[in-house]
């Protein structure tokens, strides 16, 4: 076991109606002008904003607000709220909405306390101030609600890079399953895909481990697995719903990464070349990529491969826990090769193009060399 | 899953030399004048307490000094202790010890900040100030470390009670398994002991739970005794030493509580009784205690006892799996019976007379009347 800091502060406010008390959690915190980002207008035309609106203004907590930002999402957009929240003055950022969102806010927080360009905290540089962070997450996937990280794509230069800084842990994060019960079944399974995706990479990474850390990873993606199945056959079980939610936030608030050496994220640093060439959902990438990973990556850690097969599946050999693991994406209904998301060809040469800039920038080059990455996109056809 | 709050702001600096930096990680919290507190001269032979007083020296943080603090520790050492922070105008408490110590620093913080009696913390007021505390734990097995709460008994009344608030969080907590190595393997198994106590109270009392949750405690569990057979064969094995210190923070940080409805912790109420009659070591009660409370209690929640004999043992049955913790407890050489820890005749009494009284305190007094607590102990005879 490494040498390890852990300091997660998040204060996550989870259950029914919780969002009714945002006001108040941002109120804890002294905010008094905020800037809202959402995505679409189905949080206008659910009621989720006047719950939020409502709350705010019962606590005298002044707001503005900027919607539209998509999955995926877009660093334009990023610099038309940091205008807007710089004009506004607002000493906080809330959230509502999903990862993509919250990323968003993340970035929109940073920049609006700094002079220079926002993307020089995705390359290199490090913020060291933030607005006050706040979300109302209403997709459980990316875990950003427990964590100091954000990605935001560059549509310019087609990178989807991170940003990460211990100032933008959100203060509150409000996590209610019940808002999450409209989420289509197609994203559902993208998100597992995504959870499995934060989960595996250290698990089979890492060069140095321990077993209460391995179990817990395993718990995260069993859950996982059992509270899809559910939700897939009654998407308004709460307690599914809720177990759901709760293994995204704890498969990336760090907790799954103590003491570990070494370990780095390759599924997502390619994933990340894909949807930022086809602008696919994330997690669809991901379940295309993982299984072909898997087979490429096992021989560099078979003991690991095998015990995946046999914690997660109960099956024995590393191939055979790749392909249940496959198998479980095919029955989920998500994607499982390039072709379902439009990378063949000339598409596919750019990704790959893309992918192999991003192992450099990620500093990850030396293995995942243009030849590894096209064997990789190769056994994802 | 019930709703819930998380909020778990305790920084973790875990690994070895940790301590080597204790004066940094004060300042970084502004802490200037310290109250150095301790159990035994042990610090001192072994030069754990010349290491910390350099580093907080070369940060310009002024300390004094108590030590003497023993395990199961005592509300006249406490008092002694606010007296000389008061004296001093220490703004903080620095812990060097095991549970007992942090415990006891816990009280001094909150009652450094408050004119009255430090007992009413113990006994139903809630502080809301507290000095910054930080600890350099070197037993592992309280969970103290990462929590908000601590234990102290009353000599003259023999009440062992516990004081808890938010403002009791550890701003840093130093875990350095090497310190954690000298530990007897007497002092091992019952810090097992404990952390196996920690981790059933809500595992088998809650009237609602997730999945997710049972199988972090089932980890933490299947961790501990795990690491406590390599560590009596070998005490210098470090990652089975960290291991084991991980699994003891994270089984009491609040995260094995989350969404669980209606739990307590009966285990301890009635054991704190056993310690605080007998001063026996609390490990060693929980001990003797566990399997009998098991075998009384089993039929309310018989699934998640069976559950816990398949997924902690391997086997079926509910009684199967309370005599597999018992044998396992008699394999490690903890105690299991009363008469091992000189608990018989008036004393037992005496004991029980003091067990019902805090069933009355610990709001438990339905189920655990004064006959279900003699037929608890007569099944741990």
């Amino acid at each position: 076991m490494q040498n390890f800091s852990f300091h997660n502060p998040v204060r996550i406010e989870f259950g029914k109606d919780k969002e009714q008390n945002i006001g108040e959690y941002m109120a804890d915190f002294g905010a008094k002008k905020a800037l809202i980002l959402y995505g679409s207008e189905r949080v206008k035309n659910n009621g989720l904003y006047d719950v939020v609106i409502k709350s705010l203004s019962q606590k005298g907590i002044e707001f503005t607000a900027v919607g539209g930002i998509k999955s995926n999402p877009v660093l334009s957009k990023v610099n038309e709220a940091i205008k807007v929240a710089k004009e506004f003055g607002a000493d906080s950022v809330l959230a509502v909405g999903g990862g993509s969102v919250l990323d968003s806010a993340k970035a929109v927080a940073a920049g609006a306390c700094y002079d220079g360009d926002v993307w020089d905290f995705f390359t290199g540089k490090q913020p060291t101030k933030a607005l006050k962070i706040f979300d109302i997450i209403t997709l459980a996937a990316t875990g950003s609600e427990m964590n100091k990280g954000g990605v935001v794509t560059n549509e310019n230069t087609k990178q989807k890079y991170a940003i990460d800084a211990p100032c933008l842990y959100p203060k509150v994060s409000i996590i209610n399953p019940k808002l999450q019960a409209t989420v289509t079944p197609e994203y559902l399974v993208y998100s597992a895909s995504d959870v499995i995706a934060h989960s595996i990479e250290a698990y089979f990474t890492a060069t140095s481990h321990c077993d209460l850390v391995k179990m817990q990873v395993e718990a995260n993606i069993k859950s996982i697995i059992k509270t899809t199945e559910i939700l897939l056959a009654n998407p308004n079980d709460y307690d599914a719903r809720a177990e759901f939610a709760w293994a995204a936030t704890m498969a990336l608030n760090g907790l799954t990464h103590v003491g570990v050496g070494g370990f780095n994220f390759p599924n997502h640093m390619i994933e990340h070349a894909m949807s930022a060439v086809v602008d696919c959902a994330h997690g669809a990438g991901l379940s295309v990529l993982m299984p072909a990973w898997m087979k490429w990556y096992k021989n560099r850690n078979l003991e690991q491969f095998e015990r995946f097969a046999r914690e997660i599946f109960g099956l024995k050999t590393a191939d055979e826990g790749i392909e249940a693991l496959k198998a479980w994406f095919e029955k989920i209904n998500t994607h499982t090769n390039l072709k379902q998301v439009n990378i063949e060809g000339e598409v596919l040469e750019e990704t790959i193009k893309v992918a192999v800039q991003n192992a450099k920038d990620w500093g990850m080059s030396e293995l995942y060399t243009k030849e590894a990455i096209t064997e990789i996109f190769n056994l994802a056809k």
